[in-house]
């Protein structure tokens, strides 16, 4: 089911940059490019190239001298590294605004996932229809899973509701759960989660402001 | 404007677990919960307890041997620290799925940042109420950014015209940008850009499963 690593310690760092290839030669791919100078693809992912090259040796992939990548097959070569070479069945939990956002969103496909089912505790929400899925109560969690092979899923309770969704998910065996509730959640330690906070973004955002500010003014106060 | 800082150099991965600490304590703190250990706040952030007192100790909280921190004080020096204790005044350009929902997202304000105007290029869109705000074409930004003093821009376009919502950005005088298209954008060096890329998390979670499954795998082989 899934691809035999050549290496199992990749670092997370490795995976986030892995996750930004991917996305710059998806666009070359699209543009037609069939192959790409490691200069280049550093340059566009904004990373410098011996770290690319570092980062794509892990798996095997060290490009031609002189020529550089054949991106197809560096793409692929990439989504086998991460397991992204088929599609991931995935569920959401919590039909709220960001839950309907991400369930109309088109682009999970082609990154290797697919939302095939939505739950809401909602009784309002319960048999709605959003992006061609009806909306399920949580209850039938444990069934819908097994019949629809769902092995991710995706939080977006609110962040008081995201323990229970996540109990949920455990519950029906759901090894791994991607959390965009603003809460922690304790979960065994079977069970992989990752949490999604755009706010620690835009705090490094207006940290970075601040401490150039703070340089700023240090510059100019000088005589 | 913004606060002084103890240190420039504060890492990233220090800010991405400050702002763990902030929703952890703030969690307590509505719980009517005055003081925490180190331990009890390490358990609650799933952090180490020693790698706590290091990244609290960057800004010179040290809590008191025996007692802990003070919750309400803690919270403040964190966000003192991140240059969020005020309101930082934001525009988003691009109404979608994902702006729509991010417009609606009550949860700003008592985080620092405040959604003050909406851009989209869509004539169909312009003129359009979204949460209180009323979408505005682009081209209306440099003045409009002036009028309501706006620090940072959040990109919500699609991944195809993230570089145009940037450079209405950079054109007037954003200079930090929080990037949620599926695309890289140039911008000029004194301009700070983050990217939120929720694939990357989940390729974390596929990764880590497969490399678990690989392990399982090899373990149930054994003799």
């Amino acid at each position: 089911m899934c691809p035999a690593f050549k290496s199992e310690h990749i670092p997370r760092a490795t995976i986030q940059r892995l996750a930004i290839y991917l996305q710059v030669l998806e666009a070359l791919k699209n543009e037609d490019t069939e192959v790409v100078s490691s200069e280049r693809l550093a340059r566009a992912c904004d990373v410098n190239p011996s770290q690319i090259r570092k980062d794509l040796a892990y798996f095997g992939e060290f490009g031609v001298r002189g020529v550089g990548y054949n991106v197809s097959k560096l793409i692929q070569s990439i989504k086998v590294s991460i397991g992204t070479d088929r599609l991931w069945r995935t569920a959401l939990i919590g039909v709220g605004n960001l839950g309907r956002s991400l369930l109309r969103y088109q682009g999970f496909p082609k990154r290797g996932f697919k939302i095939v089912a939505a739950f809401d505790c909602d009784p309002f929400k319960i048999g709605e229809v959003v992006a061609d899925l009806e909306v399920m109560c949580p209850r039938q969690m444990k069934s819908r899973v097994q019949e629809l092979r769902i092995e991710i899923g995706i939080i977006t309770a609110p962040s008081d509701r995201a323990q229970r969704a996540a109990d949920y998910l455990v519950e029906a065996d759901i090894r791994c759960i991607l959390n965009f509730a603003a809460a922690r959640i304790q979960v065994p330690d079977h069970v992989y989660v990752e949490y999604v906070d755009f706010f620690h973004h835009l705090y490094v955002l207006t940290f970075k402001y601040c401490v150039g500010e703070a340089q700023r003014a240090k510059t100019t106060s000088k005589p």
